[in-house]
């Protein structure tokens, strides 16, 4: 192989395959990302097994087409540090690889490009179109809410429910629930798929915020393809059943209280303050008379916060995992939030004040 | 106690004796900042043993006066968080202290104020004065190089030798010394002290950097007090006799080559890529005919680099532990710098180009 491209463009693609790196694996060639040069230019793939990452041809000045796998860390290291314009890669039949850019050369031990597993094969016949900042959006507002053990492999994921003209995400931990829905730009039949959370993380970070900019998805029985371009994810689904969450989100409601997010969120983040483990100490709210009265009691001493709010409806108290009110109000773009509740022990909701598109469901703690 | 101040002046207190609150101690009230309030407003101190820093009195609106220590982190995250433009702060006799600010109030446990050891008493009889800025750079410039381990107490410090008109820092850590000189607005007798590492960088961080500000020290045979006007800072010097340094620093070298600085630190890094460890495996230089090759061979492979520089004198072969070339080339202000080399197994010597008020001497590596 002996190819001469541009360093930006190189280094580009290798920032977008590196999220399908594998960390120290018992595998090293997972740690490598594959170079691929033909006629058409270069492309770049990483493949953890569970997630992989594949850009489009890139141009290059070719000289001679070939591949070869590069442990990804140094390899990007390199590009990132070199300050030459253009970058030139060569290898030999030992797969000792030479990067040549500006004054600097560096020698490293490649791996045979054959022994690099690739992707899986995912036929294109159900297409999904969507803006690639609403499924950003998505998964910032859903991903945080997944469950972090393992015990029920399906709550490590997030629900996707396709339909010929919306999306919905909904992500359960068993406490709370994140639901939200997008319209999609052209569809097809109903289907719904578990994509695992680690898979969504890492392809938030790659979408584009760029209101014009489309991503495709594609599903098969094992696999979720997203083509965004200039590049295509393909990860592995959690098999199973997800778990019914729609009758949960019910409108019988006995309080509704309207309040500003960015001080509710400020009163709760002071009220965990008296508390070292921060965040874990239970929150009570004490809703009634236009007002939010906030009380939190932990080893340091007592922390008690009042916030002005629109009530419609009864008076309560609840208590609440502080985080869990936090992790939701952050995410909403709205100032304003609804909160309904029906009682001390039954689930309230969030949503932004206009609108339903963003649902949040949480359980309170008993006092 | 009870006094209403601006939350700001709180926080700016706290803000700077911080530095000296300790860790997780076997002492608790080590963990707390002693709040003294009397007629003329409150003052701050903290004090770990080894450093001591208080602030001056700051103007409050105090209707009962009286001492308190409250825990250090759990006072600071909450005058932080709050937000009024005031704080109230009262206290009962068994050291409740009720902090109000807007619509938050906290209430948390303090301890006994007269239980907070006192700082040591530095008189003030021989005052040397610089400018804050000054100081910081000095420290800046050499701090980097004190000895990490404990074998040689005196080299876990700095050097200070202070004169009716100058005061020198210097640092040694066994491989490399360095030193920086800068002017006294006015000093005294001739004296050395050796103050530790830990204090220098702890009031680099409260040191203004604005041109104006002067910076009072004055030295007892056990301690030296910073003052900086709005706090003082007072460590324990560390007893010993520091190393002879000065014949070290020899005019006489057999080759010295000028250097643009910043391309010396991005090929210098760049030759650390080869290595997982990085900055630890050597680099080669080969100087002569008006460059400079760096070669560096690890486990992963190999890199090499060509720099342009002025040389004057003979070629030479000559290896070192990148990182202490790199960490002296960073605090050098000029871009371009001086190099002198005696020969392969001898010493060099960095400068910047004009000037020796710094100068770094660094000792190479066997081949």
């Amino acid at each position: 192989m002996k190819f001469t491209c541009q360093r930006e463009n190189l280094l580009n693609g290798i920032n977008i395959v590196s999220k399908a790196v594998s960390g120290r694996t018992t595998l090293p060639i997972l740690e490598c990302i594959l170079l691929t040069v033909s006629k058409e230019g270069f492309k770049l793939t990483a493949n953890n097994l569970e997630l992989g990452i594949e850009t489009a041809f890139i141009d290059a000045d070719v000289e001679e087409t070939g591949i070869i796998a590069i442990e990804a860390k140094i390899f990007s290291e390199i590009i990132r540090r070199i300050n030459g314009e253009s970058v030139s890669i060569e290898t030999d039949e030992k797969n000792m690889t030479l990067i040549s850019s500006g004054f600097s050369q560096f020698k490293i031990a490649g791996q045979d490009g054959e022994d690099f597993p690739m992707l899986p094969i995912v036929e294109k016949n159900n297409e999904y179109v969507l803006f690639q900042n609403d499924l950003r959006n998505m998964i910032r507002q859903t991903i945080f809410s997944i469950a972090q053990d393992e015990s029920k492999p399906v709550l490590t994921g997030e629900l996707i429910e396709l339909s010929n003209n919306s999306i919905n995400m909904v992500s359960v931990d068993g406490y709370r629930i994140s639901y939200k829905k997008s319209n999609l730009i052209s569809g097809n039949d109903n289907i719904e798929v578990i994509v695992p959370g680690k898979t969504l993380n890492e392809i938030s970070k790659i979408l584009s915020n760029e209101g014009e900019d489309k991503v495709s998805l594609y599903v098969t029985d094992k696999h979720i393809l997203f083509d965004l371009g200039k590049s295509i994810v393909v990860s592995r689904l959690i098999e199973g059943e997800y778990i019914k969450y729609r009758q949960s989100f019910t409108e019988d409601f006995k309080t509704k209280i309207i309040v500003s997010r960015s001080e509710l969120i400020s009163s709760l983040e002071r009220a965990c303050l008296i508390s070292r483990d921060s965040k874990k100490i239970p929150v009570k709210l004490e809703i009634g008379g236009n007002r939010i009265i906030i009380n939190s009691n932990a080893e340091l001493g007592t922390a008690h916060e009042e916030i002005e709010i629109d009530c419609d409806g009864d008076g309560l108290k609840i208590a609440f995992n502080p985080r869990y009110l936090i992790e939701a109000l952050k995410v909403i773009e709205e100032d304003k939030v609804a909160i309904q509740f029906t009682a001390s022990l039954s689930p309230c909701i969030i949503k932004p004040l206009d609108g339903d598109e963003y649902k949040y469901l949480i359980l309170p703690l008993r006092m």
